[in-house]
């Protein structure tokens, strides 16, 4: 009896012909000692509530004994989707059901259902354009094809894109990558069209509770709420929560509202996925939701975030502002770069740049990861939430090494990884 | 604006109009006080060790801080995955590396990552039949189609059947639904032809601590293992495990074996299905992996469970012999009782009859949820572990009236069901 040859092991599906291991290239150079990761998109670990945790165990333990050790139902630990309803209630102004929340693991299940239960190869997505490099991978597997959404809501043809679309999808708070905060009128707008097309708007909204310049306005779920009377919710909107940056993301809760007829079938799907989460996770999210821990805890991340991304703007003032432009971030976790044009020469393509800025052992997230067709090179995400003010001065400066040994080059071929890999 | 019409909602993906929610309406009935649940593949959950999962999260977070609380590597939690690595090479006596194993959301989320990583629509599986009802419901949404295995294995155009296959599927311990502990022999020639195949085995072992009536003999992962020397290993068997049965089910946190590359892609898809698992879940899990904990709860559980088969055995021998035969099932969670045929009256239809159950306030799975095509209506899967000995006896009473009912009434239609449900 032969071993069996590698030629022979079945085929892959089709669609990871066209997927990359990029996120767990960025976990990997975040975990090295001697690296800068401006890359990621990780909270501030030292903030993480590690005594409340083992209170909050012993809570949680006492109140529901063998009932937190079970499989449980696959929407959710009963008294977790109660709580989840009463807060989407309050943040909207608006009666949520029970039958209304799905919890999930993080917000990415949310996404990744949503793919599951909508979409089929060739189907339509309206995504915010750049987009979070994580919708793109969630939805990978069910091969749809993308428009951009870029908010110029007017413009010819995007009425008719949402008509064909299953679904539309943004991040209206403090956007990855871009950082941008979208106004109250442009949600109300593209919400309109959403309605009008019949289709559904996912509003994915981990970011919310990085409120670094004052709050950010109502969700397009809330905006959604205000239109219609019945209870429970059945409006167009998909909205995403996640306790990830305002707890802590190792319990890996997040939950979505919709529909309860759409609840209903993303469970279905959630079944065929993993039968149903941790009930231990939900019971020990419970403890942090049914409690003030979030509003004392916010403003805390919310200082060190603040400093954090004030020190990543003044270093790069100082310098990269040769090279790169950007907006403020008004929250979140990134600060969007662009590199300037109209100085005469070529403008710098963050691909090859980020060749040059692992040799100097920085890492950033080059823009083209963020477009669906990987066509945009002019950009990158630099992340300001994992590391301390003078971590993040000294990345900015191995970044301007990195741009100026790039600029230098005659070859402009990266030195030690090739293009090929995003 | 007028709110969006339901008819106007986007249609979902192909896949879900041919799956069913029957999981979740066993689910439901389980937790109807008045009911008699048979239907479930449920733990005992007074053994459940409470007072130890606090102990073990104390250590955990003394031991391991914010990695604990963290974003974790997709593959699970390092020193998690060495355990398991550690433990699967005691169990075959060859060495398995940290490479060769992935950490997922129970077995399911293994068999969810198998589909979602070879199953193109049209695939072929050829599954052990009748069919754990996850699998098939793991797999509906890649929409492939299924050969049977049924273990005469040299019946024509199996082998036909297996190279096209992207993998088989087997649970050779005690297997979901029938019971059936599959000899030593037997495994060997399906491995052989699987490995002649150049295809996967897909070995699910979820009930390997439930040994009821002794040792089951090597896994196919063992068998394999015997065969190559080199490590890691890169061999056809991808292998499933969980702590679902030994430790708890709420923890969510099983694994899977494979040739390290297979790995690494399984990785790719869980990162786009829910970033990370939980690495809090992980840390505990470490706790009793890493201790004689279920070396030492594994005869408890056993000997509750043993009671529990023959105080089921016993009812069904006073009370449903005249209808049902089964063979004793040497390990595991269920008994497959199949309708007794040449007595001159019909053979039973448990689809029909599960509707007098229901009447009776009794569930027990019926046979076709575990066939693909749906046809096989002649017998039904009966859960020993879930119930004490006295309620497991009311439900076979409850069982014979449905029964009696069932055969007196004329019309055979069922009183409250429809067989559409199914």
């Amino acid at each position: 009896m032969s071993r069996i040859k590698k030629s022979c092991a079945p085929r892959y599906a089709r669609w990871l012909q066209s997927t990359n291991n990029i996120t767990q290239q960025f976990l990997a150079i975040g975990g090295r000692q001697d690296f800068v990761s401006l890359a990621g998109g990780l909270p501030a670990s030292e903030l993480y509530p590690i005594e409340l945790m083992r209170e909050a165990m012993d809570r949680a333990l006492t109140r529901w004994g063998s009932h937190a050790l079970e499989y449980g139902p696959v929407e959710g630990f009963p008294a977790l989707r109660d709580a989840i309803a009463r807060r989407m209630s309050r943040m909207t102004g608006r009666r949520f059901a029970v039958g209304n929340i799905l919890i999930t693991t993080g917000a990415m299940q949310g996404l990744d259902l949503m793919g599951k239960v909508l979409l089929d190869p060739g189907d339509l997505v309206v995504a915010q354009f750049p987009t979070y490099l994580g919708a793109l991978d969630a939805w990978r597997a069910r091969q749809p094809v993308y428009e951009k959404l870029t908010w110029d809501l007017d413009r010819p043809g995007f009425d008719e894109a949402l008509r064909r679309a299953k679904f539309a999808y943004a991040v209206p708070n403090y956007s990855n990558p871009t950082g941008v905060l979208v106004p109250t009128p442009a949600r109300q707008l593209l919400l309109e069209k959403v309605v009008e097309a019949g289709t559904l708007l996912v509003e994915d909204d981990p970011y919310l509770p990085l409120q670094l310049d004052g709050a950010p306005g109502p969700s397009m779920l809330a905006i959604d709420s205000a239109m219609g009377e019945q209870a429970p919710y059945r409006g167009s909107v998909v909205y995403l929560g996640t306790l990830s940056k305002s707890v802590v993301p190792g319990l890996r809760v997040g939950w979505l509202v919709a529909d309860p007829e759409l609840v209903q079938t993303l469970a279905v799907a959630k079944q065929s996925s993993d039968i149903s989460s941790s009930m231990l996770t939900h019971a020990l999210a419970l403890e942090f939701v049914d409690s003030t821990f979030e509003e004392q805890h916010a403003p805390k991340v919310v200082a060190v975030y603040r400093e954090r991304r004030n020190a990543l703007l003044h270093a790069a003032e100082e310098y990269l502002s040769d090279w790169f432009e950007w907006d403020v971030p008004p929250g979140g976790m990134f600060v969007w770069m662009r590199a300037r044009d109209g100085t005469g020469a070529p403008v710098i393509n963050t691909n090859d740049l980020y060749a040059y800025a692992v040799d100097e052992k920085v890492a950033f997230v080059p823009s083209s990861v963020f477009d669906f067709e990987g066509r945009l090179t002019t950009a990158m995400r630099v992340n300001f939430s994992r590391s301390s003010p003078e971590v993040i001065a000294e990345g900015v400066r191995r970044l301007r090494r990195a741009v100026e040994r790039y600029l230098t080059s005659n070859s402009r071929v990266p030195p030690s990884l090739s293009r090929a890999s995003f």
